[in-house]
């Protein structure tokens, strides 16, 4: 089998992550989901406890301008840079050095636009309606029913602004995948469409 | 085989007609485009020359407000109406008709938005980038070289005016579609991409 790096955002509540690990099952492939964590604190001096509340976040930005486009500052000793910032580098050099050595289902961090410059991508989203989401969310990750949309909406916001941040791109714009897919189709549905995809490549 | 009815739209040069049409074969199921200008004709006193004309375009409107949601006239002898507008609800009942008789591929014609109701439908859209589309027209359409990037665009601006208007949603945006494929993957990653979704449907 060719060497194959699936990307894949996803909205909150989509059960993007399920799919991405049933994905990653199905081929055979290596996942990174919280496992960046661990490696991101292993090449640095960020503890996990540090890492997993900086995670896939974009800090606020009071009192200077934000970047017209993608953020690449040209060094890490770069004085403007925030913790935010320094995990973000971090994250990108640990995603760009499992593409290089394994095939691989990556969620988030936009692992898409990190990887741009990489052939035998494939880059996915996974997105539903929001009721469907907050419905999901409230039964597999135990939300109060009450605030569970207000959560939902609040974390997509969240991972709206970091990518938008970062990529200069738009979060959840379908140009920047190849495949996007309502995970309302149903579980086996979205994996089936994703390895269906990922097979075409791997043996074009 | 249960019913299914596959809606597809396509941004111009993607190559998203020629993909519906090998879903349909692979399938084993009908497949529309053109052929419901024909059956328009048929049910109406328009001609096919006329409808070609109308086709999948709103009628510009300086002299009164546009609708803000989807453009739903009360009755087809409604005083506002346009030819546009009395194709669109004429495009729209052999749309629905074929739906309920059979398992189809629909192209455009804000399929997905007539079709809402219906259980049983997956909403398709392709797009691919800029250059491989005008690449696409050139090529396969002979499009002058000089001037493909223009008609690229103006037919999409054409098709989202369209789109936008009738149904009060926004073409290509991927809330709209439960999948959304990037054909630059490649014709065979695309079909087998959306018959997989479709043959998941089916059994589900």
């Amino acid at each position: 089998m060719g060497k194959i790096v699936i990307t894949v955002g996803r909205e909150y509540g989509s059960g993007g992550r399920f799919v991405a690990k049933l994905v990653a099952d199905k081929l055979g492939i290596k996942f990174y989901d919280k496992e960046l964590i661990a490696l991101s604190a292993q090449e640095s001096n960020m503890s996990e406890k540090v890492i997993e509340d900086l995670d896939e976040k974009a800090a606020e930005r009071f009192f200077y301008a934000l970047p017209a486009t993608g953020y690449i500052p040209s060094s890490s000793s770069d004085f403007n840079l925030t913790m935010n910032d320094k995990l973000f580098l971090l994250q990108s050099n640990v995603i760009r050095n499992v593409a290089n050595k394994e095939s691989a289902v990556i969620v988030g961090r936009a692992a898409d636009y990190v990887l741009r410059n990489n052939a035998g991508v494939l880059n996915v989203f996974i997105h539903a309606p929001l009721e469907t989401r907050v419905r999901n969310a409230v039964k597999n990750y135990g939300l109060n029913p009450v605030t569970a949309e207000k959560v939902v909406k609040k974390t997509d916001e969240t991972r709206k602004k970091y990518y938008n941040y970062y990529t200069g791109k738009k979060w959840g714009d379908l140009n920047n995948y190849h495949l996007t897919v309502d995970s309302s189709l149903g579980t086996d549905a979205t994996v089936d469409v994703i390895v269906a995809a990922a097979k075409s490549l791997i043996t074009k």
